[in-house]
């Protein structure tokens, strides 16, 4: 059962929901997109069911600050280490990407480096804050001291989900986004499985000897561990790791956030790291924006297996969803409407 | 049958039958260090091996220039674009990243965006050229226009094997380096895999309909194709896809590069585009080397399933195995050996 929500309510309901939470108006409604991207998408572990399991308990807890803002702490012009403090992430990984894309419309290139943030949601949705700027737009994040996924061999979870997304732009085509967790699937993936009762496909799931588990639950009952992109070691878990790792240096190593191996606290995702890195080609040379819808165009017209599967690339199915959602609503589960009501009242 | 070669006579060996094809001999000895970094790590795909069957018939072909300098066209400080005019790539992409660890002492961070370029071998070789600087580097390649890999869905290859490499210091231990292809594994290890005879495990090749396949040669007959990192899409096809897409971008849509959806020479590696990006942390705030060295070692004694297997990180071994070698001599294959002195009459 679902509800279907104009996208414009829910995005004004949103952001009220962390406006009352005090918030200010213009950064609510910048978190408030970031966390829409989820439903518009249909990324929807990364969605609305993070409100109030994740945000609004931030908010309670005092782990984030509605009101602190990003504190410049070294500049350097085409790079710029940042401190957070506890902002919500929601807000501050735009911001850093739009910082990002202001200095390298200097430099061809800039780094904004963060720490002291907190869950950013998507992504790729930071990283596409690029593209009509017409530049490329990186977005890593770690999960501050959170400890989630194993190192192959080990016997204890060491790094989070640790999510990498670039973005490019495709000519008047959806844009490149490519917004993915280093492991297999994020935890927000099994979850959803378990909460419907449904199996997992073999390959996300392990014990500690490497037998496939099919039990979502199994994952939070501590009876097996997720995996890292590439799976078992022969089919590539050492790379699926080393990007976990890639991830855990770029965004939290870098800019000195809390780090999964080392932390005091690793039941919780505080003090997350997070990379922005913007490129700009156009100046470097003329000519990148045609090549690039040329490119992504000969993607599209690929030859396909099947010829009602049109080849594709990771961000143009999901573009295709947003543009009919914005124009048509959002569904939104029952359940998870109702609990949205109970935080606003206000919902349409 | 192998022959144990001193590691110096291998490297000035290799180094003089590039000094032979006309390149000027620092360049050589820069190119041979990279090939011989192949030998010394175990990644033996991207070795010795590679010298008649790829580099020498560069050479022969007029494919590679010995001359060419690599002449930047755009200069915006933090940003280079260079065109390396053909010059051999095992030279060129560790001048670029020696040029991006010149301008990061500067600016933070730095991009050397090469296209023009030829085959790098190890990535990670060039990446870690950053860390005696105390940067972290990173290195991605396009194989130019040559199609190997198809996109998930597609009936024809589209792209190349796709490598990315990060390398990072961790105090007085084996830097981190991850060196990888964006395909499960690089097409070096299946050839490898068919020249011996030997099975291949399950994961690596694929039939159109996603059977696997464990005969290495059904690779070069056709009948079977390369899967990305993740293998089939519910266990992250897509991600794999998305970082060879990801690769295309940095590496060769941002210089202007061959691409490999666009090439009209999709069977050869002609106009490779290279990335190279350094950063320098301690530009950036106190502490970083320490709290590298700390991060490396806490991986490094991490509770593990076997304690007899120690939890690691992707460089560790191959820097344990190098330093072996240089020590003890580095164990050539009989054949490779013979194949050497056909190339030289010189070797030990």
């Amino acid at each position: 059962m679902t509800v279907l929500v104009p996208y414009r309510t829910l995005l004004s309901t949103v952001a009220e929901v962390f406006a009352g939470r005090g918030m200010p108006a213009d950064r609510a409604v910048i978190a408030a997109e970031a966390l829409c991207h989820g439903e518009l998408t249909g990324m929807t572990s990364h969605g609305l069911v993070n409100l109030t399991r994740l945000y609004l308990p931030l908010f309670a807890d005092g782990r984030t600050d509605p009101l602190a803002d990003m504190v410049i702490q070294t500049d350097l012009g085409a790079c710029v280490l940042a401190d957070a403090r506890r902002a919500l992430g929601l807000w501050s990984a735009s911001e850093a990407m739009e910082l990002a894309c202001d200095r390298a419309s200097r430099y061809g290139i800039a780094m904004v480096s963060v720490r002291g943030a907190t869950h950013i949601g998507c992504a790729g949705h930071h990283a596409a804050r690029a593209v009509p700027h017409g530049m490329i737009g990186l977005i890593a994040s770690n999960c501050g001291g959170q400890r989630i996924a194993r190192p192959p061999g080990g016997a204890a979870p060491m790094l989070g989900t640790n999510p990498l997304a670039l973005a490019c732009p495709a000519g008047g085509a959806h844009p490149f986004v490519l917004d993915m967790s280093t492991t297999v699937v994020p935890t927000g993936r099994v979850r959803a499985a378990a909460r419907v009762g449904e199996p997992i496909p073999p390959g996300w799931l392990a014990t500690a000897d490497g037998t496939p588990v099919t039990d979502p639950a199994a994952f939070d009952r501590g009876d097996a561990h997720l995996l890292w992109l590439g799976g078992a070691p022969a089919t590539g878990a050492y790379k699926g790791y080393g990007l976990g790792l890639l991830v855990e240096v770029l965004a939290a190593l870098v800019p000195g956030a809390a780090l999964g191996a080392l932390s005091t606290d690793p039941g919780r995702d505080d003090d997350i790291g997070v990379l922005a890195v913007a490129i700009a080609p156009d100046l470097l040379r003329t000519g990148f924006a045609a090549d690039a819808a040329a490119l992504f165009a000969a993607v599209r017209g690929w030859p396909a297996l099947d010829p009602a599967a049109p080849v594709s690339y990771p961000g143009w199915h999901e573009g295709e969803r947003a543009a009919r959602l914005r124009e048509h609503g959002v569904p939104v589960p029952r359940a998870l409407f109702e609990e949205l009501r109970s935080v606003t009242g206000v919902c349409a």
